[in-house]
């Protein structure tokens, strides 16, 4: 078979980046045109200093002209700058958005979290998410999940598919600094991270909301509400999501549909007893890692999932989305081992 | 009025170094005897590097002779260590417990996550709740809250004394690594902790569980029901806790609560309209940081408040105990200034 | 006595944040106007939110104005913004400038390093180095050292002032992010910091490199070549250099006169043998660590010096300053402890 | 060609762990017996949590026995323990010793530095070394370099192979906390670490001071005298080295040894102008970053170069090694990406 010739449009940043770190270790990737906004005209080496063999690579003008003859084009643009450029690239280009454009299914939803028009809805890129897989299997256009729903999914969705918990869970979610991008904004700060955990987005006011309660309620075939409270802490990647919601149900009930639903997937991990998820299992991988249990006291299920934001939270779980659009091993060229300590 | 006298046992750890930090600052205290166990006979030099003044102080064996003619001793020992030696020191002695043995009402509660004989319970440090205050002034016996209830606690205390949300609480937190003392474990390396979030005790297996239960409930006036998860952050110091429980009022009705409950307290700050706590605005300070609002989708008050764990959440805490106890003003060398960036 | 009444100009940068922090536990400071430049109108709340005390307080637009009826005015300003301020101040208000403007005497250096007229040189506020606390007595214009001179210059002086070792020296630095400011720089973000150390300035481009040329040689009476390297940390906070040069003299020989240097400065503290300086020994507090040894196979003195930036660098060794010239003991309100862990 | 089977002894700590990362990857690697001293006996999953697809296998004691019919064994155990087993593997298995036993060849020098009696020295592995690759090439024994000798070595041989600087060199290299292994001492705590710097091992006092001096004297052609500070940062990877020795050549002639010295490196990566190394650049790569200025006021040439000390700095130089030992392309299964940000 012959190399799959891949565009990049929003290089610059820590989405881009982690893509061309990926596709750079890909063995049927070849890279293409790479674009940016701003640091169009520049070269790589000043932006993503890491990734040496593509340190002389000029970053080309955003736009459809530079990914003429591209077999895939992976969109890492900000939020409403996906639809317009996906129009003009052709039907037969795979395009996989890592933006919000085309995730949330419900017009109204997206007017409400986003404003302006809704560009529609793909094929949302979580595989493992029930019958999600059949419909990524050679799509043309795919959504890349939200960092926050992925973790929250997949954490969540196999209790709610089997009915074993109650519709109303609550999702408090420790994120890495690089899930902000690049943007230069005080609370950023190296100064202002280091040694500080701060809330922001609190009482449902963060974007990735919908999305969560868009993937449960569908996962549960009812509606389910989503108390979500995003934390950031003193690490440049990684989230770690404290899950849960009441339940009746035992440990052991609910771990055998965990084990059950995730039995075949080769990037979730459910730990071994005893052992809890922490970010650094999964930094640079393309895994999830995920540990349950139930609170007798407080009636609970707690479920505790790790991954890299960038990694199966973005870049990651994009190429594997392309590996299905394009008919290659859902795992070609994906790390399953973390970079630690 | 002359110094106050004041010993510590357990002066090598990290509890014992921040109440010396604290003491240092204090303007009524006189430092005495400075106790430790496999560490007696060493200088704090060498223990404590950041303790310049008391350097060249050998520290001593612990046990109730080094504490003779001391107006108020501090225990921060390991658990099950306080009893027997407080039983030694007189009754007019303020002994003040940082250890977790004269915290729990219920000796059924302590057996359970303790193990052991229950050493009885002695008025609970924690001015703050609802008619906590009375108890400590002039008190001999101070048993000071840990560091989760002491956030958790008064994250949420005001809302279930005005009977305002549902009886079922769900609270996060994040802390730094020192509130696991200077054991050498491996999950507490650098090279772990660093770049990482993880989870441990999820499940209501952390023992700080029944205490925030005990507090809730209290201050309910009918059992509550937590489910309780910390986590881990890379930081030396500091929590933030995620706590949210149903409600049906309005963000409004629920502020006033809060505004009421804490409208005198110095050290609790409820921050203006729009600013979420960061454990960063209470580093080194005997503050707690808190801001809350009710998201409507999902029903549910949602509070997020922060502290140091070694001061307000332990030391800190301790000394206001001790101000209360020989009839300072309660705020008496204790910082409200947190060390930022 | 009186209180001191003191005015901040710059108080929402890192400096500024640094100087309140230190006077509102001043016992003789008054806390007069605070101004700001774009962030004038706004409460203080925001922009420091760990100056709980002074949440409320709005800055003013700096000028000379704010600051009429002053005992003390800090100023904490960009470089080449204190020279105007300064001179609408009246001649008794004493005006102590953490900038660099006043800091070098030839204005030559001044035009190669900053650019633009020199605004004359001011007494250089580091009282431990020789001869200069005279010099600050008193004084009603004070330039604040940079925080690199003030350890490289501590950790140097008395070997060069005793001629105990050659005037070529080499001094590599490693400085947390606050150094930096506040300024919104890509390099500066917590995604880039944590995790890594880098280079920045090397080779004399630094302009820190002919301050710490001007204190050495002065201290040496001849001119000394200062090799200075900053490198950049993920912390927040913090300074340690490793400063060498050649010597033949014995390690004994150079301590005693370290020991003799040093044995009255209430600030600067030689470790006990085999103990080296960690920068967590000095965190918030007004402290120099230092510790040497001679390497006989490579002929040099190494001496191994940290600080906070903020603290001695800067704040502290500002109010350090304040003390001396108006007349208060030099330790008034000057933190001795540091914050650890 | 048929894989190449590869047992490793010390599976369980650091460089075990990025060892099997590493070889995880690899193409040609077949994954054999993995051995541990106290850890025998327990799977790989508790210990090496970021191995995935390693999580099941069993580490079997140390010892030859399972080693027999392995085509390379990598010893990644404590100093002194290679030698005895290295004597009883066959000399037609390839034994790569990421210890130190193997690197002095200086018997007077073991014994000073390390103590005991010397095992002898092998091959030492840094190819880009002059001279160095065909020493390796088809190698049955490879001695790793250590961490710092690496990075040190690399930025000062061209230099001191060209006669450009004077044989007086002084080095200040700033390391991530994995350096100093899994061992539990109360210095490597993250409540230690995180937001401080610390200094070590001063004054010479490092063992991989006469490692240094040995591999720059040998490029020299002449004794050199290494001044060599480590020092402590808080990451859990990367090294930082700032390496310094006079000079009167101009910065565009020293420039030109080092180009011609790394054209052909495919791990050395001499950044464009104007950028300057972070550890960031290297991490999770076997890659090495440099940059050089000659500062005309000191007179002296400035190196400053970073590598991960896991990777280039152990494992990955190890596999490089044994890539060359075996007959495999040097860059096989060798990231040249670094993980970031």
């Amino acid at each position: 078979m012959r190399m799959v010739r891949i565009g990049v449009a929003g290089a610059s940043g820590y989405a881009g980046g982690e893509l061309l770190r990926l596709l750079l270790a890909h063995p049927e990737a070849e890279i293409g045109a790479l674009t940016a906004g701003g640091n169009a005209g520049n070269t790589l080496g000043g932006l993503q200093p890491h990734l040496l063999p593509l340190a002389d690579r000029v970053l080309e003008e955003t736009g459809a002209e530079a990914f003429a003859g591209h077999d895939v084009v992976f969109l890492a643009l900000p939020h409403g700058h996906s639809a317009a450029l996906a129009a003009q690239l052709g039907t037969d280009t795979v395009v996989i958005d890592c933006g919000a454009d085309h995730r949330l299914t419900d017009p109204e939803a997206w007017r409400r979290w986003y404003g302006g028009e809704h560009a529609g809805s793909w094929p949302y890129g979580l595989p493992e998410l029930p019958g999600q897989r059949a419909k990524l299997t050679a799509a043309k256009r795919v959504a890349v999940p939200g960092c926050y729903p992925t973790v929250a999914s997949l954490a969540l969705a196999p209790a709610l598919a089997a009915g074993l918990v109650e519709p109303d869970v609550v999702v408090t979610a420790v994120s890495g600094t690089s899930g902000a991008g690049k943007a230069l904004k005080p609370h950023l700060l190296g100064s202002e991270v280091m040694g500080a955990v701060s809330a922001y987005g609190v009482g449902g006011a963060h974007r990735h909301t919908p999305e969560i309660a868009q993937n449960l309620s569908q996962a549960a075939g009812r509606p389910i509400t989503v108390s979500f409270t995003p934390l950031l802490a003193p690490m440049p990647r990684g989230i770690l999501a404290n899950c849960t919601a009441r339940t009746e149900a035992s440990a052991e009930e609910i771990l055998e549909a965990y084990q059950k639903a995730y039995a075949n997937e080769p990037f979730i991990h459910l730990l071994p007893e005893g052992s809890w998820p922490s970010t650094a299992m999964t930094l640079g991988a393309n895994t999830l890692a995920l540990q349950l249990t139930v609170d007798p006291d407080a009636g609970r299920l707690v479920v505790v999932a790790a991954i890299d934001n960038l990694t199966k939270g973005t870049a990651g779980g994009a190429v594997q989305c392309m590996n299905l659009a394009v008919g290659l091993p859902e795992t070609t060229g994906l790390p399953l081992t973390g970079v630690a300590p």
